[in-house]
């Protein structure tokens, strides 16, 4: 078998950390997180039109980050088997306060295909409503920004030359949910 | 200092394999790719408004995943201060045969903020030429797609349905390269 056609799951194990795993499979080198069945990322647009945004500072950046809210699947005990949506619920409620009556998948990627197992599952949430503080849970320190849809681009090129940096699943969302929000409203998205 | 203040310049070492370094900080694990400076994806647009996309078979994912021409920065011996967009220009030229006349640089992002110090850095690059047969360097079996702009959303869910993956940076860089490109051709991009 080439290297080139190693399947993850013949991977060795490099080094197995607390939450994440070295592996190898024929001479590739690849991370895999534990114990979580997915990651979800949520594109919240509130009813007059405001991309719902989080900031948080990530150690591996060692810098704030700008972000869909977004958070993982399966890694909480006896809730291992939980759908994705209800992760996104969950997270977007955590993190922003809001609850969403309106849920689309938009769509499941890899975050780095040569690099790590994880795939993102994107979705989209309308019809929020709010219903706490946010904020994240206990040790997170979560900031909630609402940005007009038409004014995302520019406030995030603003925040880069405030030294934050800016996650590209916020770009890759938005050109998802405005292809699913259809023609009649695509113009209120730059 | 808080492990959610924890720099990755603190980070010790879990695991040091050939490629990929397992780290950790105040209790947060993460990965980071040796001895690279960056990691480089490209939005080609053709002079007849096709994206050019490519597609590999990925040993994490165990598939193949189609994804904007991409790779590492400063990863070739004696290369390893290259500029962000000479790897950019080397990547286009070996795994799709095209050299571009002008390179804009779009963003810089995390892969992955909680995860990896890894971000990419997008180029859009226009004034394409083929200059050679593409397919990859040794080692890499690349096969490239030209897709007309309008149809690159609806060609990625056949491909999915057709059981590959898509890499969401596809929809990332679109969205930025499409602000970049002006109003007048925005029409085009959907």
């Amino acid at each position: 078998m080439s290297r080139h056609r190693s399947r993850p799951e013949d991977a060795s194990l490099l080094h197995g950390g607390r939450f994440l795993e070295l592996c190898e499979t024929g001479g590739w080198e690849f991370v895999r997180r534990r114990k979580v069945k997915g990651t979800v990322a949520i594109v919240a647009v509130t009813d007059d039109k405001k991309l719902i945004l989080v900031e948080q500072y990530r150690p591996p950046m060692g810098k704030a980050v700008i972000e869909l809210p977004a958070g993982l699947a399966g890694d909480i005990p006896l809730q291992a088997d939980e759908p994705l949506v209800t992760a996104a619920r969950r997270e977007l409620k955590e993190e922003t306060g809001y609850e969403a009556k309106n849920w689309t998948s938009l769509c499941e990627g890899p975050s780095s295909a040569g690099l790590t197992t994880e795939t993102v599952t994107f979705f989209y949430a309308t019809g929020l409503a709010k219903m706490g503080e946010g904020g994240g849970t206990e040790g997170e320190e979560i900031r909630v920004h609402y940005i007009p849809l038409q004014d995302v681009l520019k406030w995030c090129r603003d925040q880069e030359r405030a030294g934050k940096m800016i996650d590209f699943k916020i770009y890759a969302g938005l050109y998802l949910a405005r292809a699913q929000s259809g023609l009649a409203e695509a113009r209120l998205w730059y």
